[in-house]
């Protein structure tokens, strides 16, 4: 049996054919076109999930399921993306545009949660069951699993953990209209943001001389890292504040939870220990009374092949 | 069929006989003496419970068992408190002290999460299966219940929602060693320092001509709602900066989990609908792009009686 996966971004449509083992087979991608009606996305993504059957040299019948990974809010049971701004998708019934093509199972879930499940089904919280994955890229994301399953909340649009308030007072204004969100702080795009300032402060400081180019508009998440393992004090400093902000909402996120582990994904978890040991620090220095942190800080192993794989097996986790 | 729940706090010891339609048909209550041994508070304790049966008339074969609310943290299937600093309990195993006396089932839980469960097994949140209780009282402390169990995270501990971290950078010290955390700033207790500090600024309000003997020490949280409703400036400001500090942490948790229902419970919740309609107005004006709020926000209605109705039937939700 087979499980195909599907990240539907903004930008491009990535299909993964996945097998018992959790592993990619195949894959192929495509562009989003969301320019376009929703029934053209959806026809063109059918297409793609196709392509990679043909591709495998299998067919429908082989096929458990199809899980579909969107921005945005999605109605798993029904098949349903309820709201997507990023895909001007209104109350879209994905199922039944796909099933026009294909005869099979459909569900779709939001990405973050795909993600997570995809962590928790062979990553980096493989056996944990109470687990917390933390997208820290562009923004802040998250995906909350419950006993292997994930928490929608009530309306299917729990694990927006990005947009707790952790600054009340002269906070930074977020896209999602609050004000000193998590996300403002923590994200990558925070990071960097934090950097520039350092860099404007400290033009000497290495985190500059890394940048390509020698460039400010350059810097990234990787040449705050880099500089700082150089010996550089501003880009070590930039990222022990960064540190701290990241611990202040996973403490946050312990307290109401306590998960077994969590994961902390995006691009930045290719900081691995760099990343985790001094966030765990952090944490560790902010729990409750001194008690000792139970809660295991890891950095995701699947990369982007978490929302794939998650979205893959969605059908057999709901 | 009886259940028997008990409130076990710092300074008294209460136990209710609770019948099968949730209400308490008899309770008594004695001094918890927290200066001695456990052995003799829980004997007590013990004592306690077989007095409140005697009174009705009824043995320990008519008891399903016996639950336990606790301050601190406990393992409720092996019916052990595993830490409670206001009652210096360590690791106290109260099923094997307690069933010294009475041969029936007994379990231990947080009292938080008991008044959570009380609420939603026959209170503001009857019907309802995901849904968070918060405790605005000397501190904020809150319950989790999810598909009707409580959600003790994977230590025991989750649910400590007042040390969510709101104000990351200059934040009042709390006494669980963080600086900035909500309880600090939607508590009872912060609602009167925050009272108190206007006064000191506007002595002409009536919140002061309203506490007791005109003192600025006798000021509580009902006079400055009862300054309010008089049409008083100075307290209707106090309220509605004090409803943005809950709706702010009520909005996080909202991001986070997306219960159906938010119950407000502890002393504040008196106030009913002017305490919650300007929070779910403030919490409406924080949801995620302007999207309409869905979890609705309530007053707890069991009072005191939410934490032993939740006790007693512990062990009927494990």
């Amino acid at each position: 049996m087979y499980y195909l996966g599907v990240d539907l971004g903004g930008t491009t449509i990535k299909v993964g054919l996945v097998n018992e083992t959790y592993q990619i087979i195949q894959s192929i991608s495509g562009p989003t076109g969301r320019e376009r009606s929703f029934e053209e996305v959806l026809k063109d993504m059918a297409m793609l999930c196709k392509a990679v059957m043909d591709k495998e040299g299998i067919t429908e019948e082989d096929i458990h399921s199809i899980g579909i990974g969107s921005p945005g809010i999605a109605s798993p049971n029904e098949g349903v993306i309820l709201s997507s701004s990023n895909l001007n998708f209104d109350h879209v019934n994905v199922r039944h545009e796909i099933q026009k093509y294909i005869h099979t199972d459909v569900y779709v879930e939001n990405d973050a949660n795909c993600a997570a499940l995809g962590e928790v089904i062979c990553g980096a919280a493989k056996g944990e069951d109470n687990v917390i994955v933390v997208t820290l890229g562009t923004g802040v994301g998250g995906g909350i699993i419950a006993n292997g399953k994930i928490n929608r909340g009530s309306f299917f649009g729990a694990g927006e953990i990005g947009h707790q308030v952790i600054s009340f007072e002269g906070g930074l204004q977020c896209g999602c209209g609050r004000k000193g969100c998590w996300e403002q702080y923590a994200s990558a795009t925070a990071l960097i943001r934090q950097a520039k300032e350092a860099v404007a402060k400290h033009p000497e400081s290495q985190i500059l001389a890394l940048a390509k180019d020698g460039k400010i508009e350059n810097i990234n998440a990787k040449v705050v890292f880099d500089a700082a393992k150089t010996g550089d004090k501003v880009a070590s400093d930039v990222l022990e504040t960064y540190y701290k902000y990241i611990a202040c909402g996973l403490t946050n996120l312990i307290n109401t939870l306590e998960p077994s582990m969590i994961v902390l994904g995006g691009g930045m978890s290719a900081q691995k220990e760099y990343l985790t040991n001094p966030v765990t620090k952090y944490v560790q220095e902010e729990m409750y009374g001194g008690l000792s942190l139970k809660t295991k800080i890891t950095a995701a192993t699947l990369g982007n092949d978490a929302g794939i794989i998650g979205a893959a097996f969605l059908g057999t986790t709901l």
